[in-house]
């Protein structure tokens, strides 16, 4: 194979396409980009254990001399076409499997990796995607996938859950501690879906998704998910096993209702939790809710000091007084996802989960356990 | 004690005092700082093993209600000043050693230490100091302190070391495999100085210098180094022992000397490093002066493929072919100290150490020793 491209239009592809690219792997083949050269197109596919990447770059300045798959290693070809300065690049195979770049001044070669070792990799479509604009899919993973669970003793709960479910799209994370669920409406005629992603896949996404494209179509299958966006398929492995059933989990009354402004809220919590007492490596802070109708944010570390913050509802608190402990991570966390300015904090009791919710976020709840103190 | 200030002036003074503080000591109270507070200023001082800072701050908003001192965990403190978001600060001492500190709705106990501990430190001034513009201060310690020795099987190079001799300041430091020089012109009324510094001491001096003012006052001694920079006092502990005698190392005479675009000849280094052998965890990248005056960067690693970077001299080279290998970070390291566009690479022969010149760095010389090859 033998084509010249724009420098920049092959790095754009290139960093997109390295979000798959395995670093450590019994598989050398995963550490390779393959690259299929067609007439007037070329192919870039990568892939490791999660998420496989299926780039078509058709380039005005793409010129194909010759045809031609190859494989090749895919740091070391990313890191040398990053540091290129030239306008545009040529790529050429020469004898043994070898790639010669030629950019500018710069004449590089490169052991190229077998591409018959590379497997044949299936990107499942379907004739029914689910159209949404490219901001909500970064709004749903940007309030859902922080809250899947880090540790791997539930496999499961390290990945979302998204169903499809009559006219909503569901996307929820829970680690057990605290959850999130944001609800979006899509039209009638989608089949009901209800599988699980790994967060890391939806992480890798929402940094391709920076590209800032107007929508994305999600094929989303019972076996399979893939978004395809632009020029890009993106797609990741799903999950084996049953998502916990959450809705049951969520108060539907809410005896005790404050509203605060977020930041001052997130700026009590993030001062209160310096001085906190440690419950393994998390920060408990206390809210309380006093009979005069203000609300103290407090912490005490004895051998250290204390801190008392003092914070104003924004209008009469609903019910009455009551004291609630929390870690200060997950509530900063929560706070952060949302978009209003002003967030409600709703509690059922002492010892029950409390939610958070935004009146300029439709569908979001953020839900956290409190922790029992004393 | 008992006082109220502005938090933006307090908390910019603890950023610097903290760049002494201790995190992790046997001896407590140097995690502390030391708060002097007199009926029109306050003192804070730090220390470590390398460094000490005494910061005096008068201030318009400075009101002092009481007089004292105490000794403040350092990093809770500040911490806790950087998170506050109110305009003014009130700090007091209430029973039992313990600071009060109130701003906006917050209000905040802290333990304090216990400030008998602390021992009186001698911040050393005479009467001569040596007076610097401040960004060439700036320029000596990022010229010099990288290529100090990172490992401490010879401590006396982790060190700069710094000469006055007549009417020069020379700054000079070495890992032994490479070295940077920097001499700069002074008034002719200052004893004969030869001590060594700490880099890290320097590093820190460093970031305290971005604060930019104009210029800064260099009180030395044979046993003590002090730097008075607006408000800051600034002592560091010297290094004991001989820093090598380095005149003989650097040679005077040229038979081969080649111009470059300083930024095309870091690109092409930068290059080929990414391809280049590896001794140990260096990079070996090699320059041919070829026969028809061009110059080729090149690196070779066999198993994932090399590199061929061809430069073209911004004049003739002088002198006669030459082909010399070294470690690619130690070159890239020594071009990144130049403000010239333009270097000189000056070599003596294949297996003697070369230096970099630049039209617009009077005074900066870097060496380099070459790597053996094959």
């Amino acid at each position: 194979m033998n084509f010249s491209i724009l420098t920049e239009v092959l790095l754009n592809n290139l960093l997109i396409a390295q979000k798959a690219l395995s670093t450590r792997t019994p598989a050398p083949y995963l550490q390779g980009i393959k690259l299929e050269v067609y007439p007037k197109k070329i192919v870039m596919i990568t892939s490791n254990s999660d998420i496989s990447i299926k780039l078509s770059i058709k380039d005005e300045s793409l010129e194909v001399q010759s045809t031609g798959d190859i494989l090749i290693p895919g740091k070391f070809f990313v890191d040398i076409v990053r540091k290129l300065d030239s306008e545009k690049i040529k790529l050429s195979t020469i004898e043994n499997n070898v790639l010669r770049i030629e950019a500018g001044n710069s004449d590089v070669t490169l052991n190229l990796l077998n591409v018959e070792d590379y497997p044949e990799l299936e990107f499942v479509l379907n004739d029914n995607p689910i159209k949404l604009d490219s901001k909500v899919m970064k709004s749903i993973i940007r309030q859902t996938t922080f809250a899947t669970s880090a540790i791997e003793n539930r496999p499961i709960l390290t990945g979302v859950n998204i169903r499809v479910e009559g006219e909503k799209l569901v996307a929820i994370a829970t680690d057990s501690f605290r959850l999130s669920q944001k609800v979006i409406d899509i039209p009638k005629n989608f089949e009901n879906m209800n599988v699980v992603i790994p967060g890391r896949s939806l992480d890798e996404l929402f940094k391709i998704l920076e590209l800032n494209l107007d929508e994305i179509l999600i094929h989303l299958d019972h076996k399979s998910i893939l978004f395809e966006y632009g020029n890009v398929l993106f797609q990741s492995r799903l999950l084996d096993g049953n998502f916990p059933e959450t809705s049951r989990l969520i108060p539907v009354e809410f005896p005790i209702i404050i509203k605060f402004n977020k930041h001052d809220l997130f700026e009590a919590i993030d001062r209160a939790s310096l001085l906190s007492q440690k419950d393994g490596s998390t920060s408990i802070v206390k809210l309380q809710l006093r009979s005069d109708s203000q609300v103290e944010i407090t912490s005490n570390s004895p051998e250290i000091g204390k801190v008392i913050e003092e914070l104003f509802p924004l209008e009469k608190a609903i019910g009455i007084p009551i004291k609630i402990a929390f870690s200060s991570k997950y509530f900063m966390d929560a706070l952060k996802t949302f978009n209003s300015d002003d967030v409600y904090v709703k509690f059922t009791g002492e010892i029950r989960p409390f939610v958070i919710e935004g009146d300029e976020d439709p569908g979001l709840i953020q839900l956290i356990l409190p922790v029992r103190t004393e």
